[in-house]
């Protein structure tokens, strides 16, 4: 019995991957799960402010991991559960690599965004020599000391709920929701996800990004399956 | 003939005044009015991020005023349009009023937000003495340096879009959008609008919050009115 889903939000809850336009019937499919008793959360590589600000207009009651899993929030109570970036090494990785700083990074604390969304072996090697966490969402290469990454956050929103893995569902498109995948009992793709996300899904949906999220709230809800 | 459309979020795009979900039938026609061409804007006592975060998801096109005002993007250019909050002023109006903080403030620099959002004698008596905005949108009481509100950044984005401000429509339901309605040529209030907004607008929507902003813009789509 599922009592928890986690959504990401770009790609996934969007009209399609790279764009950012919310699907208005994804939405409109979660308010309906949650009228059912479940609870739903957003789990992003956004900023804390952009994501609570998503979560309180859009309706969701069920908390969010922010920061690509660095940042919690559940009930009242916001919680940092990785390192603070370290200054001296993201100042190094924006020297070396030469990327677009998110407009965001000015409200965060531990995880960075940087565009294009493009990791290169050059980056994995210069993470890999300092212990540094790296990753894209196919919107921005995220930094972070480790440990980093959804599965942080996602552990840690799982215990504030008090439920078991096998009543979580994840949604997701990319490959930072491979982290998220590994602490849930059901793991969901968008139809459009990367295919070496699809390989680790108990369920590929066959519809795209927010269409997805549809398909898999109706099943759940409509028909009953994975219940 | 109204080529931009300016929209208060809070008590507006909502439900209904007091709540934070966002009427998903009001973003589908604000969607439609921007492929009819003409362009919308969010304008509200709302930090930053949360607004430049709903403004990419929700999908809009016209720019943001943020901080009650004081913050205005539009196209790549973020501009404060007020003087920075003087920090001994804040603590002042901490120290003896004894609101709860917001929590967006840590993400303000001009326009700082308190609840309960019930504005007193005292209070107006305080912000004169002292030469301070303050008001209140139903959601938060809004503290900043003057010159403030929400006409200072509407000037600020008319200016950036070049149209006249005959061509410009505001939506909006509190006392915080009276200062919006002075800058622009057609003032609508919502059906729930407090009673003194109403009596300063051109029309007045028969239905609350969100439905009236899709009454709105049926109108004006689709029996062309007001154009």
């Amino acid at each position: 019995m599922i009592k928890l889903i986690l959504t990401d939000l770009d790609g996934t809850l969007t009209e399609d991957r790279g764009v950012y336009k919310v699907d208005l019937e994804a939405i409109e499919a979660i308010r309906r799960a949650q009228e059912a008793g479940i609870k739903v959360a957003l789990v992003s590589g956004n900023s804390y402010p952009v994501l609570r600000g998503l979560y309180n207009y859009l309706g969701l009651n069920g908390g969010l991991v922010a920061e690509n899993g660095c940042v919690v929030f559940y009930g009242k109570e916001r919680l940092e559960v990785c390192k603070r970036m370290d200054r001296e090494i993201l100042e190094e990785f924006r020297q070396r690599f030469k990327l677009k700083d998110s407009w965001q990074n000015e409200f965060r604390c531990c995880d960075f965004g940087f565009t294009p969304a493009v990791l290169n072996e050059e980056m994995l090697k210069w993470a890999e020599d300092r212990g540094v966490y790296v990753n894209s969402s196919g919107y921005a290469v995220h930094v972070a000391m480790k440990p980093a990454g959804k599965g942080v956050g996602v552990r840690k929103l799982i215990e504030l709920h008090g439920v078991r893995r096998d009543e979580v569902a994840a949604l997701g498109d990319s490959m930072t929701d491979l982290e998220m995948f590994q602490e849930v009992g059901l793991k969901v793709a968008v139809g459009n996800a990367d295919e070496k996300l699809k390989e680790n899904a108990d369920v590929v949906l066959n519809l795209k990004s927010g269409k997805g999220v549809k398909e898999f709230i109706s099943s759940l809800l409509d028909d009953g399956t994975w219940n």
